[in-house]
């Protein structure tokens, strides 16, 4: 490894001249960016480049940034912006046109890392998009204090559901009953039979499973779904950093139990932002929804942040912050 | 075991004032059968008891039949019915409402156990209501010349899909490829890698997959899904005789590709039916559907017949002649 230092200007280059030149204040660590760290990244973005510095190659990511100049009709310098920007200080973005304009700026701004950005989305089309959830269905959600799992699990009580969720940790475990108001928590890393322990907790059965982790929490969780179940896929932590992903052995039950098993991603669904905006912000102002963060202070801590998700580390969404406004 | 001998009286028991007395024509041999056989069934219908002669718990099945005796305000005497019976000569149906009575009597009767009947409906319902499939899509079906999955194809060409079917010998591939009109078909038991044949004969991807087969078949064809791609999970015919199910490893590619994976029992969709007839007849008649059935002669060949199915030994549907009308 080499490392060169230089000087660079605080200005948009001329082959940028239509984008904008972005400060990055928070940047948001999210489990997806493991698999694009893979060649044949097997990702539904494309793999990272080592050593490009040209966006979405290099290691782009979620981040809440301020603009600085740009070349771009809808900012202008001073406006605060959520999106795709990289991680560095500073960023210049060459398709500001997928950077969502920050108009709430009466609550934390590092939310729009999490519950007022992607993962936010990510929870509220998961769970009313696809499943559709009704009052009195059961819940169950995997990583479920987590930067998706933690709203998942408040929204689902807001429709009306029972809500159990999954962690691994006691504290985490807590966390779930006491802050987000889940009916049923339990710490999966103290369970030797993941099965018997949803039967324990759902002996009637899961309507509605968010999937946060794939593998054996999958297999557990399809030996107990109910008739017409449906099952949200957003993400496989647990598959991320093996070599090979695990079987899923229990698929027989998709049939038995006329179960609908859907993959998503949250971009394909950000039409929907301003109505989810509009049903959050105001639970948020009025305390109905809480949103708990883990917070690492500047660059030089991001990667070790980032690393830490995949070990459980984090409690609550992971953060980076790189700057004061 | 032992075997009892004696008479039976060929008329409805007091028991069973309700019902009606049915001679069996036609035995239906389907693979959802198997399952019924272990203790812990797994199926989505009770484990057959050994020994049982009460109805379901016996070894019922689909059938045609001829109504000997009626105390059912829907049947008479003579009428021909399809629908749940024995795996016998003579059944006694206590439960008469499930039955079919046959409107078209100018195709053949057999066809009730298959086109016409259950397996015809479960590819209807699995395709058209799950699948949705849209002119120009790739559709693959596996155990492609069996009872369902020669329909499948055959539904999907007429929406004007690129077809191709997997069977497991030269003489089912040629009856897919020059009797059914598919575009491509494949013996899977000459290919070492079943991903690699199916990015062979699917370069830009299957968008919907019909599942009747399950394991290493599910896997090759999630690595192969397109984007918004769709599997009807109808059965896993590949895993009924194996102790434990096989894993299956390449779910990521649902989050990855957005699929949408769904499993279906035909019974649910049985108020489909007469919008099914009304598609289909006409289609036989005009000869812009055809159908294969394997025939078995008379009772004692039944076992040998089903057991055949899980090694693939039938050519076309597989039925069990009982009896002449």
């Amino acid at each position: 490894m080499s490392i060169a230092v230089g000087e660079i200007n605080l200005k948009l280059p001329e082959s940028a001249a239509a984008g904008v030149l972005l400060k990055n204040l928070y940047l948001s660590c999210d489990p997806y960016m493991r698999p694009r760290m893979r060649n044949s990244s097997g990702s539904y973005v494309g793999a990272f480049q080592p050593g490009s510095v040209s966006p979405l190659l290099s290691l782009s990511l979620y981040g809440v940034a301020k603009v600085l100049e740009s070349g771009h009709p809808n900012f202008e310098k001073g406006d605060l912006v959520w999106g795709s920007t990289g991680w560095e200080e500073y960023t210049v973005s060459t398709e500001p046109g997928q950077l969502f304009k920050i108009q709430h700026k009466d609550v934390p701004l590092s939310y729009y890392t999490g519950i007022l950005g992607m993962p936010g989305m990510t929870a509220y089309v998961g769970l009313y998009e696809l499943c559709s959830p009704k009052k009195g269905e059961y819940v169950y959600v995997s990583a479920a204090s987590g930067a998706v799992g933690q709203l998942v699990g408040q929204f689902a009580k807001l429709a009306g559901c029972y809500v159990v969720g999954s962690a691994g940790s006691q504290e985490k475990v807590d966390l779930l009953k006491n802050k987000f108001g889940f009916d049923e928590a339990f710490n999966y890393k103290e369970e030797q039979d993941l099965a018997a322990a949803l039967k324990r907790y759902f002996p009637q059965g899961i309507d509605i499973y968010f999937e946060n982790v794939g593998g054996k929490m999958l297999d557990a969780v399809l030996g107990n779904m109910r008739l017409r179940g449906r099952i949200a896929v957003c993400g496989m932590i647990s598959q991320y950093n093996l070599e090979s992903p695990e079987g899923v052995h229990n698929l027989a039950s998709l049939i038995m139990n006329r179960i609908r098993m859907e993959g998503f991603i949250v971009s394909d669904h950000y039409h929907l932002y301003p109505k989810y905006l509009e049903m959050v912000v105001p639970k948020i102002k009025e305390g109905k929804i809480v949103y708990v963060e883990d917070t690492a202070e500047g660059l030089d801590n991001a990667p070790a942040a980032l690393v830490g998700l995949f070990y459980g580390r984090n409690v609550g969404k992971q953060v980076v912050k790189v700057a004061d406004d």
